[in-house]
C-alpha cells in the first residue's frame, strides 16, 4: 500500500499515469469551486500533470445541502478525519479552516499515513506549520499550502522556488482583501471606516464578525507563513506586531493624499542582524502610508499584492485576487498538480531542522519616516504641548498640518510627518504626551513605506 | 556514469546531498553575476537545494579578460561545446546567446548526454525550443529557461506551475525593458523617440544596434515562449505580429494622456476557437494605449510585467526587473535549484507530443477600441477625406482631436478613438486612404487595452 499512495515514489511519477486520488474535506464555496475547476479544466490538468486528478471521497458537515455541484459520484464520509485512512485516497485536501479541531486532526492523520496534504488553512499553518512540516519531512509526505497566502497568487511558490537563489531582504504587501477594500473605498468616497465596513458587510465583502480581517490577524497569519519561507525563520505568529485599520479616519486618508500618499494595511517582515550575529525577526501588520508612485498604491479593492526584495533579483511584485472560490481553488489545484508531477521539497523551502528560531526584533531600533496624527480638544497651548514633546524626544518634524475645528472647543486634527529617525523616539514622544488631558483619541502613528 | 549525472534519479535527490556540478558557458555580465550569486548566497542555496551548486568548468571567448570574479578555481574549456561531454558536469548553463551557432550545438550536446540545460537564451528557445524540449523529454534531461523571459521575474514558473490549474484566457505584458524605458521617458519628458533613444544608448540602457529591442523582436521571442506554456501551443515565433515603437511620437503620448491613457509596448497572446473547433493563436507585439488605472500603466523604466488571466485564478500580475546581471542570474540559479531539488516536468508544462500546432489568427476578426493617428498636410478637405473613409469602412468615431499646424501648409495631427468594432474595418479605412497624397507619414493604429 505504501507504493500506492506515495507520490515520492518513482512508480507514481507522471509517466506512470495513475490517477492522483483525492479526499476532499470541506465543501464550502472553495470546495465547490475546486470540484467545478477539476470538472471544467480536466483535460488540460491531465495533460499538465501527466495523470488525472480524481476526487474519490468528500466530507462536510451537512450532506444534504445543495452546493451546485454533483456529489453523488464521490464517496461520502461523515467524519472528515477518516479521509486520511481510506486506502483509495492518495492526497487529502483540507478546506475546513480553524487552526485546531478537526482540521488539525485530519492534517496530522494524513501526514502520519504518508499521504500528501494540501490546505488553504492559514491559521493552522501559522500555528502548527512547523509541527506539520516536520512530520511531513519525516513521513515523507507532502505538505502544501499555496492557497493559505494571498488566494490565487502563486506567492508561496514564488518565494519557495522563484526567488530561491536570493537572500530575501524584505517582504511586504497587501495581504487582506477586506481591509484593502475598506481602505480603498474610504479613499474613493471620503467615507469613514464604520460606514464603509457596514456597507461591505451588507454586500458580503466583509464577515459579520470582521475582527480577523480588520484587526490584521488574517494578514498576520499569512505574513508569519511568508516569513518562514523567505527567511528560513521558525514560524512565529505570536510575535507579529499587529494593528488593524479601525483607527484610520477619513481625515487621515485626506491628509495622506495631500502629502502624496495612500493608506494601505501592510504586512512587512525582515531580519535584523545584531552585533553578536543574532538574527531577529521583525514582523508587523499595520496601516502605512504608501507613496502614490509605489506599485502597492495602485492596488485597490479586494486585490492582494506581495513584494519580495531579493539581494540579486531586486524587487519583485506578485499581484492578484486574494480570495474567492475560483482563485483559491486555482491555488489548491496548483499544489495538487505539483504533487501529481512528483515535485518534492521542504514545505518551507529549507527543512524544519534548518529553520532558525529568531527572537522578535524590537521596533525601537528601526529608523524610518512616520506620519503622526493627534486629535485634540481645540484649546490654546495644545500644539505647543505636542511640538514640545517632539522636541524633547528628538523627533524632527518635516511637515505639520492643523485642521481647524468646526466650532470652538471642538475636535482638532493635528497631522505631521516626522523626518527619518528612530521609532523609539516617537514612542518616547507619545509617552511624554500620555498624561495629557487634551487628546480626544489615542494618537495614530503610521510608517511611511519607502518608494 | 548515468547514475552520476541524472537528477531524475532518486539517488540524486536532495537527501543524497551530492553537489550539483555545473558547466558554465558564457562569462559576460550575467555569467559573472551568476558566479557572484553562487558565492554570496552559497549557504542558503545549499540549505534550500539540499546540496551544493558547484561550478566546475567554464568557457568563454576570452580567457584573459578581467571579469571581477576569480575563475582560477574552475576548469577552463576553450570550446564551450565540450562542456557537455565532461564527466564532472551534471548540468550546463548556457549564457552565450544567439539562436543558432555554438549555443545551439552546446544545448543539443548537453541534452543528448542526458544532462540538464539551463539557458537565458530567448532567441534559441523561440526558434528551437520545441526541438530541444522534445529531445529533453526523450533523454530524459531537464531543459529550463526562466531567465529567457522577463529577467528575474519567475513568470515561466508562474505559468508552468503557479497557474497550472487554469485555462489561460490571455497573457499580455511589458516584455522589453529598453522599449519601456524609452516610452516612459518620452512620457515623463515630452521628448521624441529619437532623442530618448540616443540618450538611452549614451547611458548604456540601449544597445548600439537597438533593433531587437525597439522593433519588438526581443518581446516577440519572449511572447512566443509564454504562448507555448500558457496555451500548450507549438511555439511559433514567425507568426508574431510585431511592430516597434519608433512610430510613436511625443504627440501621441500627449494625446493618449489627454484621453486617460499611457502608451506601452505590449506583447499579447490568446487563442481563438473557430466554428470548426480549430484553435488559432493570436500573438502580437505592438504599442498600445493602456488606461491609467491599469497596473501596467504604472510600470515605468526598464521594469517588466506580465499579466496572465486564468479562468479560475482571474487576473495575475508578475512584475520586476526584466534584465540586468543580478535578476537574470537569480532566474538562472532558481532553475538550477529546481534541478537540484529533483523537480521534473515538461519544459513547456505539457509534453511536446501534446502541444498543438495552432495556425495564426487573423487579426481582422478581433473587435476592440483603437486609437488612430494621421499626420496630414494642412490643406482644406483632409479631415473630410479621413472621416468619409471611416464612414465608408463602418468605423464609428468616439472622439477626435485635430492639432493645428504651426504654420499654414505645415503638418497637422489628427488623432481619434474609434468605438469598439472589428479591426478589419479599420484596415479597410486605411486602404481607402492609402492613395491619398495628403499624409505626411503612415497612419498609426494602436489598440486600447481594456481595463
Amino acid at each position: 500500500m505504501a507504493q500506492d499512495h506515495q507520490p515520492q515514489n518513482l512508480s507514481d511519477q507522471p509517466s506512470s499515469g495513475k490517477p492522483l486520488r483525492i479526499g476532499l474535506a470541506g465543501l464550502g464555496t472553495v470546495g465547490a469551486g475546486m470540484i467545478r475547476l477539476l470538472d471544467t479544466n480536466a483535460d488540460l490538468i491531465r495533460a499538465r500533470s501527466g495523470r488525472e486528478l480524481r476526487i474519490v471521497a468528500v466530507s462536510a458537515r451537512d450532506r444534504a445541502k445543495d452546493r451546485g455541484v454533483d456529489l453523488s459520484r464521490f464517496a461520502w464520509e461523515d467524519d472528515m478525519t477518516v479521509l486520511a485512512a481510506r486506502s483509495d485516497v492518495d492526497v487529502v485536501v483540507e478546506l475546513v479552516g480553524g487552526s485546531d479541531g478537526p482540521a488539525l486532526v485530519l492534517a496530522r492523520n494524513t501526514i502520519a499515513a504518508g499521504k500528501g496534504l494540501v490546505t488553504a488553512n492559514k491559521a493552522m499553518i501559522a500555528h502548527h506549520g512547523m509541527e506539520l512540516a516536520k512530520a511531513a519531512e519525516a513521513a515523507p509526505a507532502q505538505l502544501k499550502f499555496e492557497a493559505a497566502v494571498a488566494g490565487g497568487i502563486p506567492v508561496v511558490k514564488g518565494l519557495r522556488e522563484g526567488t530561491a537563489a536570493n537572500a530575501i531582504e524584505r517582504i511586504y504587501g497587501i495581504l487582506n482583501g477586506t481591509s484593502n477594500y475598506i481602505l480603498s473605498t474610504m479613499e474613493a468616497t471620503g467615507a469613514d471606516f464604520a460606514d464603509v465596513l457596514a456597507e461591505a458587510q451588507a454586500k458580503g465583502y466583509a464577515e459579520a464578525d470582521p475582527t480577523f480581517d480588520v484587526e490584521g490577524i488574517d494578514a498576520a497569519h499569512k505574513l508569519s507563513i511568508l516569513s518562514g519561507i523567505a527567511f528560513g525563520a521558525c514560524i512565529d505568529f505570536d510575535s507579529v506586531d499587529c494593528e488593524g485599520i479601525a483607527c484610520v479616519r477619513a481625515a487621515d486618508i485626506a491628509q495622506a493624499d495631500t502629502l502624496g500618499y495612500v493608506i494601505r494595511l501592510i504586512g512587512m517582515a525582515d531580519v535584523e542582524i545584531g552585533a553578536d550575529g543574532t538574527q531577529r525577526l521583525l514582523q508587523r501588520v499595520k496601516p502605512c502610508l504608501v507613496p502614490k508612485l509605489h506599485p502597492l498604491a495602485h492596488v485597490t479593492g479586494a486585490t492582494n499584492a506581495v513584494v519580495a526584495e531579493g539581494n540579486f533579483s531586486g524587487r519583485l511584485l506578485f499581484q492578484g485576487a486574494g480570495a474567492g472560490d475560483g482563485p483559491t481553488a486555482s491555488a489548491v489545484v496548483a499544489d495538487l498538480i505539483d504533487i501529481a508531477r512528483g515535485e518534492t521539497s521542504a514545505p518551507f523551502s529549507v527543512p524544519v531542522s534548518e529553520m532558525i528560531p529568531m527572537p522578535p526584533a524590537g521596533s525601537g531600533n528601526r529608523a524610518g519616516r512616520n506620519y503622526l496624527r493627534f486629535t485634540v480638544t481645540d484649546r490654546p497651548g495644545v500644539l505647543a504641548e505636542i511640538t514640545a514633546a517632539m522636541r524633547d524626544a528628538d523627533v524632527s518634524i518635516e511637515s505639520l498640518i492643523q485642521q481647524g475645528a468646526a466650532a470652538a472647543g471642538g475636535e482638532v486634527l493635528v497631522a505631521m510627518v516626522a523626518h527619518e529617525g528612530p521609532e523609539r523616539n516617537i514612542a518616547h514622544a507619545l509617552e511624554l504626551l500620555d498624561a495629557s488631558p487634551n487628546f480626544t483619541a489615542a494618537p495614530l502613528v503610521m510608517q511611511i513605506i519607502s518608494g
